[in-house]
Formats: structure tokens, sequence, C-alpha cells
């Protein structure tokens, strides 16, 4: 109806309008004009308070920037396309660790001027790369994506991404060794659905629009990462679990217990974009039954509104000492989940969900001051770490929730104002 | 005068029936009978909530319980010295990992039949192994204590300290590539105050009540973590930083300037300890005036009370996302530091300073209800994390803080009664 035409194009709007905001603050603030990358330690008013630079977080920022450049007509702008490929080149000369035993390994934890500092165990900082790099190549078209590093491979982006996505593939699916933790008798394999997840995230970056042999591929292990992450739906689907065995099967204690709602809803978004785009029902109403519904019931805060960052599903309490925090991004992908389902089902009761965590995030989160969100709440909302980037908090979570949110809002107004 | 005396009677008494009620509950609830060592992780009823044993607390609280068993007559008790038992026969036959690329290598945390499940690149495990096991042949005179796995060193506990400290020694100060941090460009070597703490701890454990050659060798070690520690005196003596250069120089960034009240406070009673041992007046009075002195101005909450967990020296907002809570320990090194300069001082502003300290403690971590203590409040004083052993809480800091004052106490009020 026209009331509610009328609230959809208020959300829009605000979409908008933020998005522009969030945009101008880290176009002000994060540029690192001498040594090329973004400043991520940004304090409230835009002061960088720390010169690290956090590869995962490079690598999101070009891919958001791009993004933007490539999709939005009021973001087709040089000067964006210009941050993207000054951070691009900067992943490219410094992110990946030489001799550390495989060519694609890359740091967590740059110093200013690109000298690696941390390195971790996991696979994450290789994947905000490859994701980096391959937006950036359909941005530039793939021109002054040569690498030119001497020694390097001198090939095409495409294949350089795809080259690395088998090493990726090859330590999650195959030997994990690679990546540089000792084995122990006791450390069972563990499946954490963040990283069925981020490979799927690649997965959807590097088929959109194309086809071909290669793409195939990545299609099969695409619906590998869909059937790791539904094994995190547990207990005759009452409960989304952040780590199960590798067989499938709960874990026991504290880890096997862990419920992170935010992280479930992302994955539930993920997993109807990927119903839709396969035509798969029964995912997409796993995706909103389960995976977007669990986590509000277990994790919105009833008496102080938000969604609690940790939470054990035996009622114990989770020994993270943040878990009854607020935190910004898994309110972020909570407004994505429920707006892309009520897009896509037109419950009113999904669209009422949106709304309940849209008053949440738009009230606690967003700084109307100085621009930009805080990031972290106490659990009773109020501020307690008042920075607008940090070690974690990047150009990432923000801008894509904005970005989405008011794509999604544009395709149901488009169809109803037709 | 007689009300001071009166006073500190008080205080005595509720420290004795606190640490009875406290040694009660771990005896009553931690010990696994049938694979032996300790259960770590006890909810705030006693409760199993994991199983998993915790490497640093197996071996604190084996040291605790001998502790006690050795120097206070009525835990001198067969019960206590069984359990203390068990527990270092525990870590004996698990806590090191064959094949690590060291016989002295640690792990961190163990299953419950005592698997390696995790490995940490630091020396702490084994630090409190080596603690635990000296402790535990002062009380046993070294029966017991032969090395009897297959194919381990045969020798006595004395002498396998020894080596274990040498190695921890080399590690520290010649070379730190054994614990299998990988060498990275960027990474230059950080002094961090936790580790000169923790070997001059060790130090203190080793020569206790001995002398000889060993003895030198270690007092030579004790008189280096010395230096070492008060290098983190910075800014013209008006600040304590966490982590310096290995130059003694303040370090870049966040890292740099980050302050940790309750450790600031744990090695300035470290160094009074060593100060009064050695007659070196100076380094008591630095350890007063500045190891206790700046921490509480800073990070007493003027608002609510007590100790926050972490500062930026700058006044940024650290990005530690608990570093406005409100932790235990801080609480517990603070009451030992403060009593203990008190008593040789005889300062009442020291007095007052642990009366402020001991209302705020008691009021809001000690549980009437079900015994032990709380271990993690908001900034607001209000418990979030309720569980009474956790991964980092075990039976260590709340009994050695109360079995400390109650020492002080004692040596106090038998002057000043005779």
């Amino acid at each position: 109806g026209a009331m509610s035409i009328e609230k959809l194009q208020r959300y829009r709007e605000q979409m908008r309008t933020e998005l522009d905001k969030v945009v101008d603050f880290w176009q002000k603030y994060s540029h690192d004009t001498q040594y090329g990358g973004f400043f991520t330690c940004i304090g409230k008013d835009g002061k960088i308070y720390d010169e690290l630079k956090y590869v995962w977080l490079q690598g999101r920022q070009v891919w958001m920037y791009c993004r933007l450049y490539r999709t939005m007509e009021r973001f087709n702008k040089p000067e964006i396309l210009e941050a993207a490929k000054s951070g691009g080149a900067f992943l490219r000369r410094f992110a990946r660790i030489p001799n550390s035993g495989s060519p694609w390994k890359c740091a967590f934890c740059l110093t200013r001027d690109g000298k690696a500092l941390k390195v971790q165990r996991t696979i994450f900082s290789e994947c905000f790369y490859v994701m980096a790099m391959d937006e950036l190549a359909r941005v530039t078209g793939d021109k002054d994506m040569q690498v030119k590093q001497p020694g390097a491979l001198n090939t095409s982006t495409i294949k350089f991404c795809s080259q690395m996505m088998d090493q990726l593939v090859h330590w999650v699916r195959v030997d994990p060794s690679g990546l540089g933790k000792p084995q122990l008798s006791g450390d069972t394999p563990v499946c954490s659905m963040a990283v069925p997840m981020m490979l799927l995230c690649l997965v959807q970056q590097l088929t959109e629009a194309r086809s071909g042999e290669e793409v195939d591929k990545y299609r099969e292990v695409g619906g590998w990462c869909v059937k790791q992450i539904l094994q995190h739906l547990q207990r005759g689907g009452t409960a989304i679990l952040e780590s199960v065995s590798s067989e499938g099967k709960e874990l026991p204690g504290c880890e096997g217990r862990l419920q992170n709602p935010g992280h479930a809803l992302e994955a539930g978004w993920f997993l109807l974009q990927y119903g839709l785009e396969n035509g798969d029902q029964e995912l997409q109403r796993t995706a909103v039954d389960k995976f977007m519904e669990i986590p509000f019931l277990t994790g919105w805060d009833k008496e102080h509104g938000g969604l609690l960052y940790f939470l054990d599903v035996d009622g114990y309490c989770p020994t993270q000492l943040e878990w009854s925090m607020k935190l910004w991004w898994p309110h972020c992908e909570a407004l994505i989940a429920y707006l892309m389902a009520y897009s896509h089902t037109k419950e009113p009761a999904l669209l009422e969900r949106f709304s309940q965590v849209y008053d949440y995030t738009f009230s606690h989160f967003s700084d109307a001051e100085n621009g930009e969100w805080f990031g972290y709440l106490t659990q009773q909302g109020k501020v307690t770490l008042d920075f607008k980037g940090g070690p974690f908090k990047g150009f990432f979570h923000v801008p894509r929730c904005l970005y989405m949110c008011e794509k999604i809002l544009d395709s149901i107004l488009n169809k109803q104002e037709t």
C-alpha cells in the first residue's frame, strides 16, 4: 500500500544519505597519500591513532570502492577509482610474504610502509586479497593489474586469482599444514562457519557474470561451501552453532556450544542469495526460516535491544569477555538479511524485523556529529569504544550494508512504482 | 593506635575466612579424580561447563596448594598435598610436547585426558610448569618427583627446573626462534612487561632459602629482570607502559601507548619485595611511588570505582574490547601491593588506598551465595561473566592475594601486639 511505499522510500533516502556520509568520511581521513593504501585506525573525529595497515581491511576497502565505482553511478568518480588502485598497488606490492612456504601466504598486518608485522595461520587475509584483485580487475579491465614485482608471476589477474583460489581451496579441503599450525594430538579438525562463508563469498565474486570451465570449477566449490554451512544447523534444526566437527557433529565444551548471531545472519543472506541464483527454493526457505529466524530469537536482547555478540546454546555464560556487547557488524548483516528476505518473500513480518533492527542500529551506532558509525557498545547501548576504524573495523560492513540495502530498496520500489 | 589495630584485625579475619571458603570451593569442584589434574572451567555454583585443562592454571593450582600446605598450618592437610601431587603428575605426564623442537616446550591447553590442543608461542606455560615443580619438590622433599616417562630425563627436580630455566632464559635473552614465531621484516623486537615479571617471579621461587652456584646464576637473571621492568617507567617517570622497544624506548601506535594498571601494580609488589630482600631502598621507593602510585592515579575509575583494565597513555580509546571492564585480578594485585607497601613504610595513605580497593573488591567480586569470586564486571560494576573459573581464571590470583594479605597482616599485628 501507499503507506508501505512511503516507508520504504524513507528507508532508501536514509540509506543513501548515510552511504554518502560514510564514503566521505573514509575518503577524507583514510587515504595514505605518502605510502599508498589506507589507514584504518581512525578516531571518532577522523584522527589517525595508529598507522598499522591491516591486510583484511586494505582488501575490503579496495573491493568496496570498486564495487561502488562499478555499480552505483554517483560513485563512478575518478577519485574513488584512484584510491582503489592505490590500495590495490599497496596490496600487490606488500601483502604477500616471500619465503613463507607458499607464494600466496599473506601477512595479517603491515607497517605503514608495508613491512610484514603479523601473520595469521588462517586464510582470511588471502581471501580479501583475492576479492580486492578480482573486483579491481573488473573495474580497470585488467589494465594496470599485471604483477610487476621482480620474480613474481606475470599473468593476468583472473589467472592470478584462479591460482590463489586453488591454493585456498587446497588449504581448506585437502591439507591445512601449509598455513603453519603445528599438528597436535588433541587438536581434532574443527569446522568453523567462517571458512565456507568466506569461500562462498569468493565464489560469488569470481563467478559473477562469467562462464566457462573456470566458473564450473568454482561452482563445485560453491556447492561444497553451502553444504558445509548447512552442517552448522544443529539440534534438529533449532540451533546454529559456530563450530562443528569435520563430520558435521556437535563438538564438546564451550567451543561446540558457541553461537554468533551476527555471523548466522550473514550466512543467512549468503545462502538466500545462492538459493535465488540457483533456483533452490528449499535452500531459500532454510536461509530465512533457520539462519535468519534462530539468531534473532536467541540473540536479540529483549531488555536492552540489539543483538548480543556471543551466546552459549545451553545457556552457560560464554567465556568471551565481549559476549554481551553490541557490535555494529551483526546489525549490518541483520539489515541486509531481513531486507533481502522481505524483498523476495514479501512477508510483512520480515519487514517488521528489518524495522526493529533499523531503529536500534541508526539510533545507537550512527554518529550524527562526526559521521560514520561507532562500532562497540555496552549491553546497555552506551558507546564504549569510540573510534570509527580499528584493527577489525574498516570501510566494509557499514558501506556494504548501506549499499546493499539501497540496491534492494531500489529494486522493491522500482517494481512497485511501475 | 587501638582503632587501627582493630581495623587490621578485622581485615585479617576477613582474609582468613575468605581464603578458607575459596580453598573449599576448588577442593570441592575442581579435582578430576578420573584423569588427574584440575578442571578450571567452573560455573558460578560449581558446575563444570568445559573439561579442557589449561596448563597455566594447572601449574598455578599445584603451586598454590603446595604453598598453602607448606607455609600455613591450617592447610597442612593430606588432601591438599594429594591434590597437588595429582596435578603435578598430570603436568609431568602431559604438559610437554614431544617433537616440538625443544624438550621443554609445553602446550597451552590440553584435553581432559591430557592430549595437547593448543600451543602458544610464548614462555608462560613453561614458567608455570617450573613454578609448580619447584614448589612441589619443596613439599615432597623431591620424592615422587623423579621423571618417570620412558625416554625422559631421569634427574632430580631441582636439576630439571634448572635446565628448563636455562632454556627459558635463552628464549628470552638470546634467541626466541625456538618458540615458533616466524621472523617478519616489520616485526621489531618488543619488550612486554609480562616476560621479565614472570622470570623474576621464577627467580624468587627458585632462590628462596637456597644458596650456591645455581642461586648466583639466578640472581644475575633477577637483576636483569628488574632492569627490564624499570624500562617500562617512561615519560620522565610519569607513565608505566606495558610494551617498550628492546632499547627501552617508547614504541609507536596503540601498542606503545598501552597501560595495564593491574599489571603495573603487580610489578610494584614484585619490585618492592626484591628491593626489600636486597636492601635496595631506591628500588623500594620506585616500586611504591611509581609502580603503585601511577596505575592508581590513571587507572582508578573515579565515577564507578574499581580499576580499569586497559588505558591509552595519550587518552585515545584502547582497541581492546574489554578495556573498560573491571577484572578481579588487578584488584587482587592492588590489595597485595598497598598492604605490602603499608607494612614497610607505615604511611597511612597506603593503608587508606588498601581500604578503598578492599571495599570495592569485597563488595563487587566476592560471591556470598556460592563462594569464590566473580571475575568480570562491566565498567558500572555489574557481573557480566558469572563463572568462577575459566580459561584465564583459576586457583591463583584470589587465593594468592588472600594468602599474602593474611601473612602481611599477621606480621604487622604480631609486631604491634608484642
